[in-house]
């Protein structure tokens, strides 16, 4: 398959005002001082109070917008790439559009979900239309509140998760500009779609068949994380999927300038590191100081690999993920 | 922009166990004898009882699959395109994926929301891959179950929607086959966000932050919709809309051989036809026997209509809908 002209033409994050540190996070879990810093990695999470999935998600858009110099009015579409939607119905980009101010534009909205990799694959599917001409400027959106869903007794997964948005606008590379999509690849798995779910939410579990609130919440309302099967299986697969990725892409590890993986959290992240064989310095880890924001992850990686000046125009960047599903995605691209 | 490579090579349908007619639903909401059948329209509709969305899901799509000559496995994506999810985590299409048999098989499963349109908007996003040549053979499925959300108190709603699942099998047109994708638009226009929504289900509305089931139930859990409001935007918009997307795919009304449209209510279908000034002949309407089946509902049309032999070889056919958001989509292809 030929690369796609496809340029990432601005990046943006936004946070929930609320920063929480770890020793927060000791304090409200009843744990002694030091242990979920030691344990779980994450020495800073943002926590929503207040803000919503699409006003998060706005605030990042407007800062993508601003990076790439263009006006949301020039926007040809709007992508939600969440895991988490902000209400069932309409779909969470119609919600951003609003929130962005641009109800009566017309700009078509719609969300494309694959849980953590919602952003990989919407990168990958819409670079399609922009190379076929079909929309020219296209704006990503990953906004995510984990905290509304966390079990706050398992605290492995309550300790990694945090939330946050991040954007990217992305349009058609012009000539002589050299950014390109050189390939992507995604892999689902559903014999691991019960190591890492959150029951609730649609038509299977509906709160209108309980009989109490608080069981429902707990045993449906919350996100549940078999940590131990889920890397298992990761250190599994995960090796043999890279292998499949490059082998498509004609490239290699040793071809990559950086690695924006998602944050699944501190210590996964660096097993991975170690199992793929990537430099230290090529593996972009932003977990410590934002924890897991699902989706948001990767983009948030991008985002502050290039305001922090590791990945610089004409590089080769390779965005790599596991999510819920259980799926891996990857993607291949020069800046 | 040039025509798409694309052509749909088989459809299915399935429906829950349970009908129910119009007789049923006047003494399910204590109505004098005829009244749905008079004021809805809908003389059948068919409600889940124990049917979930990917099991239903999977059912359509081993229907198109057979009608497509192919095997699951050779698959190159499954996309999930419902309106209402099964789960919050994962995605719809890894557990359709599950359903089918194919949990070892790696086939990359994610999904595509835009409620009422999200066939449409999967049809035209996933062509531009198949185009391009990143996927040959796709799996597009829209399972729903609406009923789960009804509100039965407003009869206006609870009256049109039913449930059920369409799947659609696309792939690479063959030179000399003629099947094409002629070109497709969307617009959203989220100032009309709140004219149908769902708002529990996501960040928003988490029934952790309720205090009493049965109240969060009501107002939040349940499916709400304006309908007046809804019919006078959607009679404000549409017509304007149609024009844009025939100047966009040069074409018109009268090189359309069938119109697919979603099936809102048999009301809102006719007066949109005499709105838009379509020929009765040319217009798709199943609603009276299976309802308002949300995303399920335009594939559900097309799979009708192809097997009734209303859309051939060849012929024009126009999807046509508007969904929550609030948005209108088009799709005009070769059979």
């Amino acid at each position: 398959m030929p690369a796609l002209p496809v340029r990432i033409l601005g990046t943006g994050k936004a946070l929930p005002a609320t920063a929480v540190s770890a020793a927060d996070m000791d304090r409200r879990l009843g744990l002694a001082p030091g242990t979920v810093a030691k344990q779980s990695g994450v020495l800073t999470r943002y926590f929503a109070d207040g803000e919503t999935t699409s006003g998060m998600g706005a605030e990042a858009a407007r800062a993508a917008l601003k990076a790439a110099g263009i006006e949301a009015s020039e926007l040809d579409a709007i992508v939600g790439v969440c895991g988490g939607q902000e209400q069932a119905i309409p779909c969470t980009a119609a919600l951003v559009q609003k929130a962005l101010g641009l109800s009566t534009s017309g700009i078509p909205s719609f969300d494309i979900n694959s849980t953590c990799l919602s952003f990989v694959t919407g990168l990958d599917v819409v670079s399609h239309m922009i190379a076929a001409g079909r929309y020219e400027r296209v704006l990503l959106v990953a906004s995510e509140i984990a905290s509304v869903g966390l079990d706050w007794s398992d605290r492995e997964s309550a300790t990694i998760m945090g939330d946050g948005a991040a954007a990217v606008v992305i349009g058609r590379a012009r000539d002589g500009e050299g950014s390109r999509i050189l390939g992507a690849r995604m892999e689902t798995f559903s014999e691991g779609s019960d190591l890492t779910r959150l029951r609730a939410g649609g038509t299977r579990y509906h709160p209108r068949q309980a009989t109490d609130l608080a069981s429902y919440v707990a045993e449906y309302g919350l996100f549940e994380m078999d940590g131990k099967a889920v890397f298992k299986y990761t250190a599994q697969q995960l090796p043999g999927f890279v292998e499949r990725f490059f082998e498509q892409v004609g490239s290699s590890m040793a071809e990559v300038d950086m690695v924006l993986p998602h944050q699944a959290s501190p210590t996964a992240m660096w097993l991975v590191q170690r199992r793929l064989g990537i430099a230290v310095e090529k593996f972009m880890v932003i977990a410590p100081e934002f924890g897991n924001t699902i989706a948001a992850s990767i983009p948030m990686a991008l985002h502050e690999a290039i305001t922090r000046g590791k990945l610089k125009r004409g590089d080769r960047g390779m965005l790599l993920g596991t999510s819920a599903g259980f799926s891996m995605g990857a993607l291949l691209f020069e800046y």
